[in-house]
């Protein structure tokens, strides 16, 4: 079993993602104080009936993540929507102690890591494991979703090598192969491989809205396209919302191309569609995806 | 086990399709004369190795589709790219007995039905299950490609009530829902809920093909929007080529929408975001699509 640099962690925020980190810490054998807070009611239950290793997961729920005791945490997980997380970072700086970690699972990073850096200095880093799924909550939690994957951690302005180095050595631990980014890096990069799909797949499937005939008419192409457009829209629209330089301005290249594309249907030569295919092809078998 | 209209079947075309629909035939119980031609060596190769329920699926495989008895053979069916299907049609007014029925399985209709009506009549009739997946070739063949999904038959010009009847019952034993349209509305649908969203997802890739530190930066989001973009190019290509009408009207759709979210984007508003995103999800939920 690995071994995690920190010992007593709490997660606030048990849907999908925080849940299912959980049970992954569980699976994969951590032994220390593990305490949640923040949910629906049906999260908070499943959470505290949760079983992992022949244990409870949690030591400790709250309903309230003002009523978690932070005095001894030396791990503290965000595990809240980007617009939700401003006023954890409050709450970490008045309650945990001087050596504790902060850190988040956010999408989109400029606006938040100045957010927290700015209350909880160095202490805070944040990370993005690139694990997504459109369900949503602890019932759709499952250890399984941290397997396979890549974590981002974020340099903002401040990084203490300390810290990196053990939110490096957790990340390792629950699985995943880190990998290290400048903020603005992060949100240019997750606006082409994230953040933009989101948006083409919403925006396809409420062009196809006014047509109901044609729900009968779809196969899994459309299925696996649109998975993403079955996600919150809340989410996804405050994620956009942030990242929107970045997003505008990929939207404006794949605008280009499609009309390049356009021209070509427009004209009397298939050469350069199929030669668009093929590249778009290649580069994708050079993608290294998480594999389920 | 099912009752199959047709008792001496024969598929041209051994790759992911055609070596499907032959497993699932004996899967579910036809019992009668099946032949195969058509495909690579390593197509024909597991195909007349291929076993289900016991026996060997196929009766017969010739390499060559031209060497195929088809002297008693009910239904020929051609699971082959549309850019190949006129060669068979040939084939096939030539060497099929009068009473056989003919069908196929191409994701575009227009050019191809019109010359299989002229040289077969109403005795072929196209067919397109709403099936799809991005490998090829029979090493990927299963039975479970044809499970929990709609097949439409499509009325050209000249429709035979009782050939009909017949691909109906044919597609109703094979596990399939299905549903009637005319060629024309068949292709602008599909334009819709296939062909374009495969001609964004090749374009999508295609524009991160500069950017090879991309690969690295992905998840489970854009590994399933560009899933259909690990399809094979030319046969896409040939498809959307076919279809460029329909999916260019659609397509301009799209970039009208697209760029109604970029003003959003670039404005002070997010409301009508979050609205768009909603309504694309609202109309996801509505689709029905294969279950695996």
């Amino acid at each position: 079993m690995s071994t995690f640099p920190f010992q007593n962690i709490a997660i606030i925020g048990l849907g999908l993602m925080g849940g299912s980190l959980a049970l992954a810490l569980r699976a994969r054998g951590y032994t220390g104080i593990l305490q949640g807070a923040g949910g629906s009611a049906s999260d908070l239950g499943l959470a505290r009936s949760a079983q992992g290793h022949g244990r409870a997961v949690f030591d400790e729920i709250c309903e309230d993540p003002a009523d978690l005791p932070l005095g001894a945490v030396d791990l503290l997980i965000l595990a809240v929507p980007p617009a939700a997380l401003s006023v954890y970072f409050a709450l970490a700086a008045e309650n945990l102690p001087a050596a504790a970690v902060v850190t988040d699972l956010a999408s989109v990073k400029a606006n938040n890591v100045a957010k927290g850096e700015a209350l909880l200095g160095a202490r805070y880093q944040s990370s993005h494991p690139l694990i997504g799924a459109e369900q949503h909550g602890f019932a759709a939690a499952h250890a399984d979703l941290y397997r396979d994957y890549r974590c981002i951690l974020c340099q903002g302005s401040v990084t203490d090598a300390e810290v990196d180095e053990r939110l490096t050595g957790f990340w390792t631990a629950l699985g995943a192969e880190v990998l290290h980014l400048d903020v603005a890096t992060h949100d240019t990069a997750l606006a082409a491989t994230s953040h933009l799909p989101h948006l083409l797949a919403f925006a396809y499937l409420e062009l196809l809205g006014a047509e109901p005939e044609l729900a009968l008419l779809a196969g899994g192409g459309l299925r696996d396209f649109s998975r993403i457009a079955a996600s919150d829209p809340r989410l996804w629209a405050d994620i956009l919302w942030q990242n929107r330089a970045a997003v505008r301005a990929r939207l404006a290249r794949l605008q280009e191309g499609l009309g390049r594309l356009d021209g070509v249907l427009a004209g009397e030569d298939p050469a350069p569609l199929l030669a668009s295919l093929s590249r778009g092809q290649q580069t994708r078998s050079r993608f290294r995806f998480p594999s389920s």
